[in-house]
């Protein structure tokens, strides 16, 4: 069963997106909000949000303690849909999507994208009523890195698009695609997994194996996407080493947050 | 003298970009931090970062307590620019601007804007260093909402490309212009000077007087950027609103930030 057919995933998931659904409302000006509130709900699902909430609770913290860092994750990854999916002069043709080429413009998309973004970063600043903002402060951090400049989502972005490696430097396929899967799900995935240990009060130790942990199960998830099966040797071979790095919690219950090994 | 020939705003304005230059360097990777530091730098000035700085130092604070704030703020502004002159199909062309249809492919520009939002918050979420994180996260929460969907930058560019007002009612050209100045530049100068007072200390009277206040000086100086004449009945009208705001600080000194109100 994959990781995304678990009960436990469905729980997770459901609760991110009753949060938003609550959070997102669709307000004046409508011309702002509706769109908005169509390319965040029918963006594809990813494991990242959700495993922010998982790596909360094995730390031992409450899953609302995580929420609107999770939710502002799926936001943030909405928003990278969306732009990814822009037509521009110097790109191959869009790439069909389940919602884009349909419902919005391109200037739309460009300007749901722009606003969905700040959105996340709201939505974490308003996160702790008081309480904690050190650990919203270093979340913050985490995600800017991951979805910003620094070798995350942007590089991974380069790559996709212009599909050479950076720098100008040649890469064969399979070498590139490693390369994208690590830069994007593995970093995306890490962040979220070291957001969920951050909120959850776990200690540096913790966090820091969460964060290595996370960036195997994007990895897995990266090429579950690409259509590897359970047996390939790289899917073998990240799935053991985020089980190693499992055994560090080996007082804490592992059960849940292993299904996001699952394929 | 205009605003931005004063040695006061001068002053400032060096003093946020020695701290951006510093911050910004150009590493690896180079295809991403080469045109991040490019459009940032060639990008328009505008008045708002510096305004922080001033809004700060009028309530009692240090400059350095709102540098980053103010670079911040100056990065998104130079992401909004660069996403304003992408050309999308469904846009007019593109507009010349002093960095655009040059240097970088529409691809470049999109994930350079992508990628300086982010960094933009991270340098946000960085620069209390222990201290004052509260006052951050307050900061956070009001450039997010005006740069994005909160009635601000992103309903001002909505606008702006489409040329219409929004929910398709009607609007004279006249009216409209006044609309964009309001969200844009009025609700960007307001977001510095609160930023600048939250972070300088003031009490929660003087922010709200620089919440207007700063509307004003916006008003002003997008009217300027709009060829008005000081002698203007709306340039006056908002300047004589801006004064009275200021009777406020009686016990401060007010002469540099006033210099704000030169046309």
């Amino acid at each position: 069963m994959s990781m995304t057919q678990t009960p436990y995933w469905a729980s997770l998931q459901a609760d991110i997106e009753a949060y938003l659904k609550q959070t997102i409302t669709i307000e004046e000006p409508l011309v702002v909000f509706e769109p908005m509130h169509h390319l965040v709900f029918t963006a594809p699902k990813t494991t990242v949000p959700a495993l922010c909430l998982a790596a909360c609770e094995l730390v031992g913290g409450q899953r609302h303690q995580a929420i609107s860092t999770a939710s502002a994750l799926l936001l943030m990854e909405a928003a990278t849909y969306t732009h990814e999916h822009l037509p521009l002069t110097d790109r191959p043709g869009p790439k069909p999507g389940p919602m884009i080429n349909h419902v919005y413009g391109p200037n739309v998309e460009l300007l749901t994208g722009d606003g969905i973004v700040p959105f996340g970063f709201e939505l974490l600043a308003r996160s702790d009523g008081g309480q904690n903002s050190e650990r919203i402060l270093r979340v913050i951090v985490e995600i800017s890195r991951a979805v910003g400049s620094g070798g995350g989502v942007i590089d991974a972005q380069y790559r996709k698009t212009f599909g050479g490696g950076l720098d100008g430097e040649e890469m064969c396929h399979v070498e590139e695609i490693r390369c994208v899967v690590e830069k994007y799900e593995g970093r995306l995935h890490s962040c979220g997994a070291v957001c969920g240990g951050v909120l959850g009060g776990g200690c540096e130790e913790e966090i820091e194996i969460l964060r290595k942990f996370g960036f195997y199960v994007g990895i897995i998830q990266g090429m579950i996407k690409l259509g590897f099966k359970e047996d390939h040797k790289e899917v073998v071979v990240a799935r053991n080493l985020a089980i190693q790095e499992l055994q560090f919690f080996k007082d804490k219950e592992v059960d849940a947050i292993k299904t996001f090994l699952n394929i």
